[in-house]
């Protein structure tokens, strides 16, 4: 075995005791208002058949997911007449039958179509678990990430618009994060748009382009419409779109207006003014909530609402969770008429997020309450009978392994943030005695060896 | 895209939200033990550098590792010619830079020589994380399974080996799991023996053949080991220890006497005795504790204390955990001089056993509590009021999302097997009353509709 400089893969992390901790906190956070909402967990394995995931994502996803090579004498089966003509996606699928998890939702649609008889519809389930994207590493994007994700399906109603919307609420709130902004759109509505400037045949290619608005802004998405063939007369019915002001109401009055004559945008339309208006009736905490007509947000398959969770303003960050309804997504796997509604939380964003404004309390460490030193068998015999008793009483306790140097062992409590130690010496032991010293203020109080278990036992 | 039959990888598994509460309640019973040892949490990524996981767990291992294939351009660099000579694992690692965690103790090697200098030493963790094996799937075993371990390295201490066997003790007792049976051996008696016995040379050969001992009997073993070129003399002297009789003091005894010119088989010999000494004066409550000299494990990185875990003789199962004490571990990652010990529970095969025993609590389903009947709008939208509160109160509770047929409606919530709900027709609603149903004994209690809230608040 030839030995290796210790490191890890690009793009993926270690977690310490400390940010595990933090992440824990979070993730019991999400897991209190799912539940809450009535949701209840599943698990889906970390990879899947390949033709379960495969031509799902669109190319740049198909691109990005990781494959697991063929073992053994499968790899037999390379195809090489692929790799020779350059067809590098046959020649990886040649050699690959299973691939890692890409997002949470298309093994939930597999999931929903496979048990399709045994679950209770609606059906409400939420699910955190990691998804891995061979996605260039940077700042804030790995290719191992965590997904929380929160579904219903089986029924189209609005309410569970509302209820996702409450969700994101309760969470932010409880967590203590002000001042998020939920901006809404229709898929009608922007089906609508591209009706109305006469480019519906080119409707993903519109919304592709109109999706980057806040990226590149108003000129950048008409340059990039110009190259894709749209004409000055299309782009100038656009133009009053991208430039709607006032509130919510205001904005969808207007976009009323100009797309009366078209049905299926104004029946969007009324679906977001009734999850508006009932929006009004609830006290939100931590969000408001906005429209805006050129979200798009990447994903195909969605069919109704669209939304989009922006952190406060002071942040530089992207999105830190989405959603959407879809009507179509179990169809896939052979389960038709199932619409559902899902909302999902960017887990390791809203991490820095929470880091950046300091949310963590500062006392998540589940840490050690307790430290026996260690003088020789003798006396951590003594000590090893109460600490057993301790730990059964829930206190988290240790009994340093050996008899070292008194210093290191007391610098092992400091650096460990150990509150307490007991000092339990041969010349202790002597006389009937132990120590208890606070680590923070140094002060040491002697107890007889006989009340042990009764004075530790108060420090749980 | 193509409809798909839905289904999963082989070896592969859901888990429903039913299954998935009970792994939860056994996952925080073994988080609840550790952290009252001391231990704290950290997580690798789920996938390494190749380089980092190869060569470690022998030729088998290697083979059982799932890769994963390089993405995009990197697969030009296939190494052709390794196919055509039949080097597959040539050619597989040609494609692939990047692996999926095997077990979680070489990664935990890894991150100890990474961050050395931010870890307080003796460093005591556990990890609770899946590993994936390509092995054939049969009953019981699974190509992506969950390990539970927990390592305290930086210290040579028998302490900590009784830590472990007590944390093992703890947890079963805590699951209500009795009648455990601890198999203890030692590497270095394990060596004495092939010393006296004149097989230094082949120790691994001989312990290879030993640990079937279980399977395929004392016959079987003296058959592999004339294959493997054993003399007769030398298996004539393994005789007296395939014999052993009596308690574990006894037969410790009885080792320790034809071992007597071994100075390391006795240093062995001692550890046992000081640690089978210090579990007498402990009261244990689930395990109980052998001696088996015939017990190897399969890892060849243990170096001291080894020990495996029996479940109750009723069942029928291998191990249900094991561990043991290594010294080298991290020198392949350049650490030297950084002994550690680990204790393992095979999650997987604790729920199998806890499921036939019949141990998981009924009531472990953090289900709704109360649903809302769903009669249209308007009062749906006094129920939404009132919900919203109470899940702010914790209670789990939910309105159906739709004015469905009531049957449908409770049939749901019967399915579901949700114990309260509410009706508020809008015949209740004229009345200013609705009416709670207990869905169990069918009893139907009225009040005013202006103290619901205070009425199903008593419900959490």
């Amino acid at each position: 075995m030839s030995r290796v400089k210790p490191s890890i893969a690009k793009g993926t992390r270690d977690f310490s005791p400390e940010i595990l901790n933090r992440r824990n906190f979070l993730k019991s956070h999400l897991v209190d208002i799912f539940e809450s909402f009535g949701f209840q967990p599943i698990e889906t394995p970390s990879f899947e058949r390949s033709e379960t995931l495969l031509g799902k994502y669109g190319e740049e996803g198909d691109r990005l997911i990781f494959k697991i090579l063929n073992s053994g004498d499968k790899v037999r089966n390379a195809d090489l007449e692929a790799l020779q003509k350059g067809a590098l996606a046959q020649f990886s699928n040649s050699l690959s039958q299973k691939a890692l998890r890409y997002d949470l939702t298309v093994p939930f649609a597999r999931y929903v179509a496979q048990y399709q008889n045994d679950i209770q519809f609606p059906f409400r389930r939420y699910q955190i678990q990691n998804v891995w994207r061979a996605d260039r590493p940077q700042h804030g994007r790995f290719q191992e990430f965590l997904q929380c994700d929160a579904d219903v399906v089986g029924e189209k109603s609005l309410w569970q618009e509302i209820e996702g919307i409450l969700i994101y609420d309760r969470v932010f709130s409880k967590l203590g994060l002000k001042g998020i902004q939920i901006q809404l759109n229709h898929r009608k509505i922007l089906a609508g748009i591209a009706q109305c400037i006469g480019v519906e045949s080119q409707l993903i290619d519109f919304t592709v382009a109109l999706d980057k608005l806040s990226k590149i802004g108003e000129q950048g998405v008409i340059e990039e419409l110009k190259k894709k063939g749209f004409s000055m007369d299309s782009l100038s019915r656009l133009q009053p779109f991208l430039s709607l002001e006032g509130d919510f109401e205001t904005q969808l009055s207007a976009v009323a207006k100009i797309l009366e004559s078209f049905d299926d945008a104004l029946e969007g339309i009324d679906e977001l003014r009734f999850i508006f208006d009932q929006l009004k009736r609830q006290s939100l905490k931590a969000v408001s909530i906005s429209l805006d007509i050129t979200l798009a947000r990447g994903l195909n398959y969605y069919t109704g609402l669209i939304l989009e969770v922006i952190p406060p303003g002071e942040i530089k960050m992207g999105s830190i969770g989405g959603g959407g309804r879809y009507d179509h997504l179990t169809d896939l796997f052979g389960l038709k008429n199932t619409s559902g509604f899902g909302i999902s939380f960017g887990f390791d964003r809203i991490y820095l997020v929470m880091e950046e404004l300091d949310l963590f309390p500062s006392s998540l460490n589940q840490n050690t309450q307790l430290l026996f030193l260690n003088f020789g068998r003798e006396t951590a015999e003594v000590c090893f009978e109460t600490l057993t008793k301790l730990r059964d009483q829930q206190l988290p306790s240790e009994i340093y392994p050996v008899a070292a140097k008194l210093k290191k062992q007391l610098n092992y409590a400091d650096q460990r943030s150990i509150p307490h130690v007991v000092i339990l010496g041969p010349e202790e032991f002597q006389n009937g005695i132990f120590i208890l010293k606070e680590m923070k203020t140094g002060k040491q109080s002697e107890y007889s060896i006989s009340e042990m278990l009764q004075v530790l036992g108060q420090l749980s």
